[in-house]
């Protein structure tokens, strides 16, 4: 385990043995409801999910843009966490705004309204200082604006692209031609068969390797998750929790939290994957707990770290 | 790992070290639809299942019924697999037929046909020397059956029973009273949500627990299952097939080993029952690898092994 016990988001900015993690993706403000609330206006957005999260490992600098209708609250939240805000853009207009609905079902949820606002002129263009970046979260928009963010890039270490099945059906040659030029894909068991054609999750990893990522993490919510990678398969764990109260940006939280963890560890990445995915997993189940970052914003590294070595031994036989 | 390598399933009679397994429950022939295949009369039923799986670990006892149809075929391959079958009843009339297809996606079938035959009228009286049996799998029948066999059995030391979503909708209150009765429930998600009224898997576990059983298996297929007993939770993964060919049996298969490979370890339940799960869902994943029992005829212990040696990987982080 990591003998450095941070107690608040971002305190891994002053340890020197920490790399930095890039996060690009959507800032947004969500809509939700499930079976027993409705919460308007959550700070949401994959960027915003997998940036809060990866910043409990690692120093992280943020790639996104909102309207000038965005809360201070929220940019204070960001401060908090020590995000480096130097690639988040305010534009005139309105912040990207989704709303939606879950099922009793938690795994059931869909979208009721989707107004893009600044999003859609959404151009991310990287600070000279965020170019040398080892570690970098290609969170989920458009493959055409991933590109983007790779070519201004020199040099990463380690990216990992998220994506969503709105991009397999309106963009995919731009995502196959990404998928040869990142080291892990992320993306849950639906969109592995919408990607491959393949209902088998096992096959449909191996399909995805011969499109290009050495890594391929396949997200199954609840269930856990798959690895595959150089060293074979690895499957993670979900924590089981009793209570969900809002999945919304476990995905994202995942995502973040295991790219932070990767980059907050001496070593080689095929020696510490396995172990940030139960960091990830860790992660994304206290993002479960509460809306938006609201669980987040009071959750410090003493208790990820507890939970985590919690999750390592229930999978363990003796 | 357990030295002793078996190199055929039913080997371990000859060990002294084993204590014997009692499986009751259908014996069936199954006609089976997949999206590729369609074979009829094939050996079924829970017991049949549970029982050659528990064979590859401990000598084993099968309680069930039998027409006079019921092909010499499979009596061989009960035989090969060394089952005590005195408890096996052949009456005049039909064996029970089920038929069934499958979907595309192997999770979802559903039933063509069933024709109960002799199964109709299924007593399940146990001979004289089952009576003293510590093992005990109580098999998918009905609850009232399930109640019968209990009341002939003297001080078993484990008893496992399993349920289908059959009788938690025609016969509650049976169920309800066998409970309390047993050591371990074993079911499936779908089954854990029916029983329970909760939506949520760990809060459906807890519930069962007030319900009496101090061990809850819960099958998520695919998935893995999730142990719940006195020593807290056991997060036990599926065996990742890059093809399934027959999942039908796979649940049986998978408390039959379980079982099995407890009663042939020496020392206590609660110190086994998370490797027993692991040798449990190993058996499982070679129970889809063909339709019926043909991959189990042809099956060792040796292969167990090792593939039971390779699920553990899997999950381990170092």
């Amino acid at each position: 385990m990591n003998p450095i016990l941070h107690s608040t988001p971002g305190a891994a900015i002053h340890s020197r043995q920490h790399m930095n993690v890039l996060v690009v993706g959507s800032t947004a403000l969500d809509s939700i409801k499930t079976p027993s609330r409705v919460k308007p206006r959550l700070l949401g957005g994959s960027a915003s999910h997998a940036a809060v999260a990866a910043s409990f490992f690692a120093p992280v600098q943020l790639v996104g843009v909102v309207g000038d209708d965005f809360p201070r609250r929220y940019l204070k939240l960001f401060r908090k966490c020590h995000l480096c805000l130097a690639g988040l853009q305010t534009l005139s207009g309105k912040t990207f705004h989704w709303s939606g609905e879950y099922e009793i079902n938690m795994n059931n949820r869909r979208t009721l309204k989707t107004e893009l606002g600044v999003f859609e002129n959404f151009q991310p263009d990287l600070p000279e200082s965020y170019r040398r970046t080892p570690f970098v979260l290609l969170g989920n928009i458009a493959p055409k604006l991933q590109h983007h963010v790779l070519d201004q890039l020199h040099k990463p270490r380690f990216v990992m692209a998220d994506t969503m099945d709105l991009w397999l059906n309106i963009a995919k040659p731009d995502l196959l031609r990404l998928l040869p030029r990142v080291d892990a894909l992320v993306l849950n068991d639906s969109e592995a068969r919408l990607l491959t054609g393949l209902d088998n999750i096992v096959a449909a990893i191996k399909a995805i390797h011969r499109l290009g990522p050495p890594y391929v993490i396949l997200k199954k919510g609840e269930h856990g998750a798959i690895l595959s990678g150089p060293k074979g398969l690895f499957l993670a764990p979900a924590f089981p929790l009793a209570k969900v109260v809002d999945p919304t940006g476990a995905g994202d939280s995942f995502a973040g939290a295991t790219l932070g963890y990767l980059a907050s560890q001496p070593g080689s990445i095929a020696d510490n994957i396995r172990r940030a995915l139960i960091y990830g997993a860790t992660v994304a189940s206290f993002w479960c707990e509460d809306f938006g970052l609201a669980r987040a914003a009071k959750l410090n590294r003493n208790e990820i770290n507890r939970r985590a070595r919690m999750l390592e031994g229930l999978t363990r036989t003796a």
